[in-house]
């Protein structure tokens, strides 16, 4: 990263806030969905999965306290575009609960990615550290390759989740990036392209059909 | 301890799987009264002290696992008693949310502290940890407290509601104390004296009047 390509505080301070909600808000539709669960067993596996992105979350809005930013403020911005996007995506199944776990997951470490690479060096360590705990799709390729064994026919239904989900991310993605400039140039790597955008979106999309692939779904 | 009065392993059993289903449920329980957080600040603090609970459960998990024992089954007895009590004190406002984390995690840990004299040592420096990091009372004293400031007709509220969960966890401790006779012998010490029962109770009720009177409220 040369100095001619740093990014703005500002969008740093965006950059943290955007991940900080989401994973507050991870941890909340996480701990609701585990209830839908058909054992205490696998209750409490996604319950575990929920309570990881709060460590996640601790790190995060240290980071924004450093920096000199107040994280509920860095925050604001971004809590109507993922609570829409929970609204437009909550689970009804422990199928699609499962599988909301891990595409969310996916493009979650997709974007934090993306992001790695043009972030100062402290920021970049605690992305790259919450990139490696996210131990959820591991449990979720297991528990939904079990439930398609004993019912061929979800493969089709959460197939089609699969594609609702990252349909409505990439939608409030879009909502985010027309509203902060910053933060959209620090993600296309300050090169000041904005084609930058529809690239990373082709990127992240191809990852997330290899990931549907990968648990035995289509896209 | 002597070996006469070493709990019987079936008991411990019994006690690490009720003290894991608490500490799920509470997890379940404290992660939704987090909605109910008028800022995302208080919202993330109640969040945070549910996905603690998460860690114990692990714990306590591993530790049924090494004892030889199935934690599902070692917590199924006790499963309607823990849900019966959640059923029927569920917060409606973020005050009440408050008082039944903190009287919830004072009961726990009074409990807890109970039960440690009586086990054995891996189990007892599990059960001592458990009671050391759960750090929601301080949180909850100030917020209860700057509550109270801003409506002080909320104290009169909340010290009936305080009243209420005490009395709903002593009915449903009472309910597993008639079906669980090895747990009930453990916790009165081995002694064998059943009115260790009573006394325990009122140690416990003396404690919580303690902690309402901390936290401003009457009992």
């Amino acid at each position: 990263m040369t100095a001619a390509n740093r990014p703005e505080p500002a969008a740093v301070i965006d950059l943290l806030g955007v991940l900080a909600y989401g994973e507050l808000s991870a941890f909340d539709r996480l701990a609701a969905d585990a209830r839908m669960a058909p054992t205490t067993a696998l209750r409490a596996a996604l319950s575990e999965v929920a309570a990881v992105e709060m460590g996640h979350y601790r790190k995060l809005v240290n980071r924004i306290a450093e920096l000199g930013a107040d994280p509920q403020v860095a925050m604001a911005p971004f809590i109507e575009a993922v609570e829409t996007f929970h609204a437009r995506t909550e689970p009804r199944t422990w199928g699609e609960a499962l599988v909301k776990a891990y595409v969310g997951d996916g493009l979650a470490a997709d974007f934090y990615r993306e992001v790695a690479e043009y972030v100062d060096e402290p920021t970049r360590e605690l992305v790259i550290e919450a990139l490696a705990d996210s131990g959820n799709s591991e449990f979720a390729i297991r528990e939904v390759g079990a439930l398609i064994r004993l019912d061929p026919t979800a493969a089709s239904r959460l197939s089609l989740w699969g594609r609702r989900l990252v349909g409505e991310a990439i939608s409030q993605a879009q909502r985010v990036a027309a509203e902060r400039d910053a933060l959209v140039m620090l993600i296309v790597g300050g090169a000041g392209d904005l084609t930058g955008i529809s690239q990373l979106t082709d990127r992240i999309t191809g990852r997330h059909v290899d990931r549907m692939t990968a648990i035995g779904l289509s896209n």
